[in-house]
Order: C-alpha cells, then structure tokens, then sequence
C-alpha cells in the first residue's frame, strides 16, 4: 500500500513540514528579525509544498512524482537559506530539509 | 519548542492524514464502490482537518487548540464510519482516527 | 448546487486568503516589521483556515459549518489586528477579513 | 501588489478549486460511480494544487512559476478528464479547468 511503501518519505516531509511551520514562527521572535526574513519566506513555501506531497504520496497520485520534484527544490532551497542561520531552530530546519530533499528524490 | 513538545501529536496528525489519504483513495479501487461513498467523504475532510491542525501546532498557533477540537470530532467520526468497513485500509484508518482523535483531546 | 448557491462565500473566502497571504507577505518587507509580527501570524492562520472552507463549502461538506465557525472566529481576530495598523495591505485585508466573518456567519 | 496584479489568475484558480471539489464530490452521488473513479481522483489532485498555486502567487513567492507550471499541467489533465462525461458538474468543471490552465500559463 503507497503508504506504508513511503512511509520513510511521509515522516521525512512530515518532520520537514512542523520544522517549516516551526521555524518561520521561531524566526519572528528573535531580535535580528530582519535578518530572517527570506528564511521566513522559504520555510513557508517549503512547508506548504511538503503538505501537499503528504497528501499525493498517501494517496498514490500519478502526479506524485511531479511534485515532489518541485518539493526536493524548495527542500533544497530552504536548507541552503536556514543553513546560514546560527540559531537551534533553523539548523534543525536545514537537517530536516535535507533529509526530506533526498527523500523525496529516492521516490 | 512547539513541536517538539507536541511530537507525539504531529506524529499521530501525520499518521491521521494518511491513513485517511490512503483510505479514500483506495475505496475508489473496490468493488463495493456504492458502499464506499460516505467513507470516501469523511475521510477526505479528515485529511483535510489533520493537514491544518500538523500546521498549526507546529507553529504554535494561538488557535490550534480550536482547530483540534474540530479535528478530534472528525476523526472520531471518521473512525466511527472507517470501523463499519472489513477493508484493511478502514479498519487501519478506523485506527489511527481514534489514536489522533485522543492524542488531540490531550492536547 | 453547493457551490453556485454559496458562490458569494466562496468569493468572499477567496478573497480573504489572497488578502491574507499578501498582507502576511508585504509586512515582512516593512521597515516596522518588529510591530507587524502578531499581524503576520494571524494573517498565516487566517489564510490557512480559508483555504480550508472554500474546499468544505465546494464539497458540501456536512462538517462545512463546523468549520466556518471557526473560520468566522479567525476573519475577525484578523480584522481586529490589521485594523491596527495603517498600511494598505493591512487596512484592505482587515475589510477582507470583516466582509468574510460576515459572509461565514449567514452560511 | 502580486494579488491585485494577478487577480484574474487568482480567481481563474479558486474557481477551478471550487469546480473540481464540487465535481468530486457530486460524482460520488452519481448512478455511475464506477465510471467516475478517474475524474474524482484528478478532480483532488488538480484541487488541492489550485489552492497551492492561489497562496503563492498571493504571497508573490519565488516558487510560484514552478508551482503554476505543475498547475497547468493537472488542470489541462482535469479538463480532457472532465470533458469526457456528460454530467453538468464535469462539463462545468472541464471549462473551468481549460480556463485556468490557460490563466497559469500566462503568469
């Protein structure tokens, strides 16, 4: 059943979406707020697209593939951007990211 | 940090989610199609509500505690509906809407 | 047919998701972006609970006024914090927010 | 502002968000359901990825164009899909579909 042969891949964009919706948040309280701005932006986006693939890879979409490439790009994005940031929760967000980019391209 | 606090719960939402996705899509592929339609239903909104509530504890919305009384309620009807099935897919449905519906009332 | 008969709700919820979305986005490019954060994080939930009903109100959903409770609830804690502050994406989403609280109530 | 500029785009996408969940939904109530297994499951698929695509062109993200492309593609899909059963709703929903792709591919 697609989700159980994914389930790797669910709990990698799973892990990948709550450090998304995690960070933004996180990233409006600290004080260098300016400075997190484009992560903001990014985990937002990265964190809509793993909700998205949640939902095709459960559901076997012949269309899975074509996002979770999409997906794999902004997970590969956001790592890049949350990676230049020292604070706890976008390293933790960079690790997740990347985790999930690789997972989503071993589909 | 939210949801890491939460695991437990994102964990069971993601599961929900799923095993919802799976369900509604896989009752498309049986014989008993006619039988199946009130179950296709309830489960798409119970994905819905799960996808919605992982995104607001993760980010420790004011609101994710009204929106998980409105997902407790579905996933409780949803397993209610899924337990009336012998399919594998609803009874493992039927499951994991009750293990998500109590770990949203603990919330 | 649900959703000609509710084409007005569906147009007021749609509007207040791109209203939203937009007002989220734009203040993360303030240079007071310190006093706009509530406003960002309220404008994310509210966005998200919109995208929400326009889908349960399309599928006729009997779980649909269940959520355009809420949906109500969060269009006008929105209006409230928007309305506090005098940016145009702001003083716009607030009257988005305003007109959709009203459009879910008379569901 | 993203939303006003491309405000024909964004209710091109929230009416074929609402034409496809309707038309899903309504097959279900169908006599023929075993024939309209394909069209439900294109209609949540192509769904859920119009309510992607209105959050990021409103949001004006960097990823909306990658988004918007997968779009057009699901929505052109939904549309041959839709246009071959004679039911109101996948007549409405295939006009709906061929007018947003068109609207995608000219973001």
């Amino acid at each position: 059943m697609a989700h159980q042969e994914h389930q790797n891949l669910i709990n990698k964009l799973s892990s990948c979406l709550a450090a998304c919706e995690h960070c933004a948040d996180a990233c409006l309280s600290e004080d260098n707020i300016d400075a997190m701005v484009e992560c903001i932006r990014i985990d937002r986006d990265c964190a809509e697209v793993c909700a998205l693939a949640i939902k095709f890879v459960s559901r076997d979409s012949d269309y899975a593939s074509a996002i979770l490439d999409r997906c794999a790009d902004l997970c590969s994005a956001c790592a890049e951007e949350c990676g230049k940031h020292d604070h706890d929760h976008c390293q933790e967000c960079a690790k997740a990211c990347r985790e999930c980019a690789d997972a989503c391209r071993n589909y």
